[in-house]
């Protein structure tokens, strides 16, 4: 029987790839979207048909109230500030969310009784934030194999898959054409218009477009 | 002025006691609740009480939904198992529950730009949870420092106060009483009836009534 995985899953391009990949392990895939109020909706739209062209066992999607949704651009009201890639960590920082968003998945797949998680974070073409670094990874698992009945009474041991993190962007990129990822259905725009096509200007979009830039292939989603 | 603290507040009389012991080191207060679906509504209303007795600065209170509210005796539909405290690890667990809580009072705390966040565990009288323990605790302020913005950019250090981890629960009634706690307002009760009387028999009920007979006090609490 194929171990169980749970795969946080944004509907960007590097969930979606990361989802990809998990598949190719032979997982049996659990796919988590957190609908924290995040600007892009769309990528909700995305991580759906993510889910599904993978056949995932099953797709929840959970909707999180955030203590103070007006602590990040990524989540407030205001226009969304200009573009400012690398340091200082940008105003679409959103606190706390990756260790949010891991403690929800750790949640599930000890439920599930699984002990792999999946997680898209890279930290090399990436807006600096500092949960999407190897050592908040790394501390991550071995807070999950002190905090959980699976991990002390069980002797299971979590372990946190962070496929993407010393990846650069077109080499994801290249990953998820290898294994047929429909980037025309991911979204990694911060700031899409009505109609959910990509700004072009934000952190996100100038990262992508570079990472399909350097991999010599066509960005198949929509740009305003 | 006071520097800020959050403080998780279920509405039992361990974290109507930290939240107390907080107030008495001055910090000016905003207190977290989380109502992820626990049986013990009564715990809420308990909660509202003890926040206004405070006069806590910000009083929030979050609705979360758990990915599996089936996996836990607290937060599922069947009725509670017996009463068994210690080891192994009982049906009463939800999975990662502080992991998730702590991880969303990070995210408030900070938003709030406070560094102090207080969370009433205790692992001597106690239900053996593994996410009460010392070694949770410290890997989680491990976290916490590698995890934020405000830690990683701005050189702030996340401390988590766990006042009560190594009292037994004589003591924090004590402790609770001398900075007058109302306890006949806090509820530890797994399966209180529909009038928020506590049932005696659930582990919880157990340990607090062995507590104040401990403390040589009774317990105002209201029980069937």
């Amino acid at each position: 029987m194929a171990p169980k995985a749970v795969v946080l899953l944004s509907g960007g391009l590097d969930s979606a790839t990361v989802l990809a990949m998990a598949q190719a392990q032979k997982y049996e895939l659990y796919a988590l979207t957190v609908e924290y109020g995040q600007r892009h909706s769309q990528e909700i739209r995305c991580a759906r048909t993510q889910a599904k062209a993978r056949q995932v066992a099953q797709h929840k999607i959970l909707h999180l109230e955030l203590p103070d949704s007006q602590a990040s651009a990524l989540t407030n009201t205001a226009p969304l500030p200009p573009a400012q890639t690398g340091s200082p960590i940008p105003a679409t920082y959103v606190p706390a969310r990756n260790t949010i968003l891991l403690s929800l998945a750790l949640s599930w797949a000890e439920s599930l009784s699984s002990v792999d998680i999946f997680i898209g974070v890279n930290a090399v073409d990436y807006s600096g934030y500092p949960d999407c670094r190897p050592a908040f990874i790394e501390a991550f698992e071995k807070l999950a194999n002190l905090a959980t009945k699976a991990a002390v009474q069980d002797g299971q041991k979590f372990r946190v898959h962070a496929p993407l993190l010393e990846l650069p962007k077109h080499k994801i990129i290249a990953r998820g054409r290898e294994l047929a990822v429909d980037f025309s259905m991911t979204s990694s725009c911060y700031d899409p218009d009505e109609q959910g096509r990509a700004c072009r200007k934000c952190d996100s979009c100038a990262l992508r477009l570079e990472g399909f830039r350097q991999a010599s292939l066509t960005d198949p989603a929509k740009y305003v």
